[in-house]
């Protein structure tokens, strides 16, 4: 597929300088636009070593407005990149809305080396191209731009371009041993480099090859394909999706919660002692999994005053304060809000040896978003696989991945909101709000049967809780919570 | 000064339970006060070991919202924060307006068992030291409330908590090797804190010092001793300062920026030859310094249109893009309004073999900030002690750091901004703002004067670019940097 960019295109000086101008200012002009449109631009550069494309982001820079422009560049990963998700990096890099990120050494960059100096099995790299082509698609799904160009040169063009470059003392440095090496490699490059192409070339963010011999009509070319797939979607922005009905509750109504036994409780003299024994058991496993350098990641929702703080209180009291962060999940932050639902969660993910529990999570989106219409159909519905994929990862990678729902009926809520509201110190837990979301629990009860039906997975399934009797669901809870860290050790 | 918490102070059941509902309810109206009124609260939890402190820090979390909460716990540094300034990783860790940050393991602790291990001379101590009481003298001056807490027990008493802690197999855990070898030197940690409590015990930042051996005395006395500085802080706010008159310009007019020689230049023919060498030598230069894992910070002020832009070009054009980021300071986001003006800058620190420019900088504060009566008299006022103190960490950790002040003459200026207005693709450098700013370039001018007279120390000296010329200009930065980072090689 590369031929095409083997033609050996030139632009001559006069024309450069002639089509550059014009170039230059519609350039300026669709970046304030995607700047006003709060467009989010991901331009990803990748090719052939030797064709420019260092040169080509400085050039970027100096046509574009350099203030809302950031280049990305990532080397080897940092001991916090590696102690998380291999993704985590690049979500930590990814421009915000209105703003364009130019990523070089990007996520095509370790797949496609790994597999051309055969580090990585074909499987491998055919995953890593599957888990692009989804990250791709959560992110054009959510309303993102993404700008791919490949720079390419023939075999002998990239010997040319090495040879010219290390005529000169002052250039020489920008040959280094590693791309003499890989240069020797070039067909295996090649190949590699033409399948993940051909396979990540998707219709929402499709690939452009550019001809990369000659610096003016590469410049050109680089300036003319943004300009392009700017121009595109600011004139042609993707249609509004209408939010559908949503969907009947299931016709008998019986919903996955019915299956919960509200009944279970734990007689008050055999509580202190379980809970002491769980804690002693969880730092254990804990431990275990810290030497180990891996993470644990605890999900908990549950209706309102379900007791999520008490139980997550008795995880954290077995743990050293070291070792633990409680993210509470509020509204977003204005810097949250200018990226992709899952960036703010993204961001608190455990390193080596650390848990993170999420006082409500990222299942916000299939929940709260989708019953008060925060969130349109299309994108809670399309949520569910970019919540298993999100979740696929982080259990990749080694991190323990627990998930408490705790239910209680209607009845025990109201009985725990009017208690609360009598114990001066809880009356802050109580608000209006609360009880408008009561109001709507058939919804509720709803989403929560979907999003356990598409969301409790083999790799992270849910555990539901029966969270009328506290002591009964805080046991229940560490229990779980152990049993999970013990199977993945 | 540590006997007066060895006094063998308890608190029976009864009391407790009778006085913990009442004090939980204080720090919950407190803490929600402190939300409102947006003041960020950083909370110490330091002493001996065994004396509680995580304990202490899961009941804050029990006692009080734990959504605006936030334990930070520091333990070994990660390579991204070795490879910057050793407080960069506190001031990421800071807790934004309104919420409330505890940390332990923090920026005390290295010092005292540095020292106490006779790792750290009595120098580097002391030095640290002052180091922390210029830096919490900021925070407080830029409105926060530190409470610093010193869990105390006696010698004996650490040995009867650690021997009842082994006593059980539950705990047993919880003393850890590290803290079996410091017991034996308990004379020595103690003395060693004692000096650090007594230095750093500040009127703007206190240390309470808490008798730590009995465990609901300790609950009650910390839970006291927040709620007393809270309410202390928020019923007697800090008296909002007058801005006082400006000072005078110097009396015969002129100022340090009329000795920059506006009039030099570089004629056309020599240009691309210098331009060319003196980018291979940044190169090579800045090629050896990342071999030591060293960093570049480069800052750009000047006046409008005098010409950043394009010497931060030349600069970078010398550097492989993955090298370098360019970070151009514009209005700050809100996370970074939630902090000190000085952390969106430490944020951005390069890391080992890295190069920030900042097009436009912390200067901000007594240069736009300054004029335009965005910050107070006394908050632009302090700022160039807080500036040279955060630019001797930079240099201290071995960072090169160049600043460049370019200028122009006002006519000059105008020249250029009719030129821009002229040209299509640099119209959007042009704005109204910047002819109200010129209409101000007076007081600009005695902005500038007071800046390079406090800031331009022997470890980070201003550098005054002649940048009449463009070419010059261009030139004299890549020259200065150049030997701005072979000094320090």
């Amino acid at each position: 597929m590369f031929e095409t960019a083997e033609l050996g295109r030139t632009l001559d000086k006069a024309r450069y300088e002639r089509r550059v101008p014009a170039l230059r200012t519609e350039l300026l002009a669709l970046q304030e636009r995607a700047r006003e449109a709060r467009l989010p631009v991901h331009i990803l550069i990748n090719g052939v070593d030797g064709a420019g494309k260092g040169e080509t982001v400085n050039l970027l820079h100096e046509w574009m407005d350099p203030r809302y422009l950031s280049a990305q560049a990532f080397g080897p990963c940092s001991d916090e990149e590696r102690s998380r998700p291999a993704w985590w990096r690049y979500w930590r890099a990814l421009a915000p809305k209105g703003r364009i990120g130019i990523y070089f050494g990007n996520w095509y960059t370790e797949p496609i080396v790994g597999r051309a100096l055969r580090h990585l099995s074909r499987e491998g790299f055919e995953a890593q191209l599957t888990r692009i082509a989804s990250v791709e698609r959560a992110l054009v799904d959510d309303g993102a731009l993404i700008i791919k160009l490949w720079f390419h040169l023939s075999k002998k063009a990239q010997k040319d371009a090495y040879r010219a470059l290390l005529a000169s003392k002052r250039t020489r440095w920008r040959v280094t041993k590693d791309d003499q090496r890989n240069q020797r490699r070039y067909d295996r490059f090649r190949e590699v480099s033409e399948r993940a192409v051909r396979e990540t070339s998707t219709g929402y963010a499709p690939w452009s090859i550019i001809e990369a011999g000659d610096e003016r009509y590469r410049n050109v070319a680089v300036g003319e394909t943004i300009a392009a797939a700017l121009r595109e979607r600011l004139d042609h922005p993707p249609p509004a999706r209408l939010s559908a009905e949503q969907r009947p509750p299931p016709t008998d109504g019986r919903t996955i919660l019915d299956t919960v036994k509200l009944s279970a409780k734990v007689p008050a003299r055999r509580y202190d002692k379980r809970l002491e024994r769980l804690q002693g058991r969880l730092h254990a496993a804990f431990d275990e999994l810290k030497r180990e350098r891996r993470s644990v990641i605890a999900v908990f929702e549950g209706w309102d005053a379900a007791g999520k703080g008490g139980a997550v209180r008795r995880v954290t009291a077995a743990l050293d304060a070291r070792d633990y962060r409680v993210i509470p999940i509020a509204a977003p932050t204005d810097e949250e809000r200018a990226q992709h639902y899952l960036w703010r969660f993204w961001r608190h993910l455990p390193g080596a040896g650390r848990m993170t529990v999420y006082d409500r999570s990222w299942y916000g989106r299939v929940l709260v978003e989708r019953v008060e219409s925060f969130a349109r159909e299309d994108e809670w519905q399309r949520a569910y696989n970019e919540i298993n994929d999100f979740e696929a990862q982080l259990v990749e990678h080694g991190t323990v991945l627990a998930k408490f729902w705790l239910h209680i009926d209607q009845t025990e809520q109201l009985r725990r909101f009017k208690e609360r509201e009598r114990t001066a110190f809880k009356k802050f837990k109580i608000t209006e709000e609360d009880y408008r979301n009561r109001a709507k629990a058939g919804r509720y009860v709803h989403a929560v049967h979907d999003m356990i039906e598409r969301t409790s997975t083999d790799l992270a399934p849910w555990h539901l809780v029966a969270a009328t009797d506290k002591r009964f669901a805080r046991l229940d809870v560490l229990e779980h919570l152990c049993a999970r860290i013990e199977q993945a050790l």
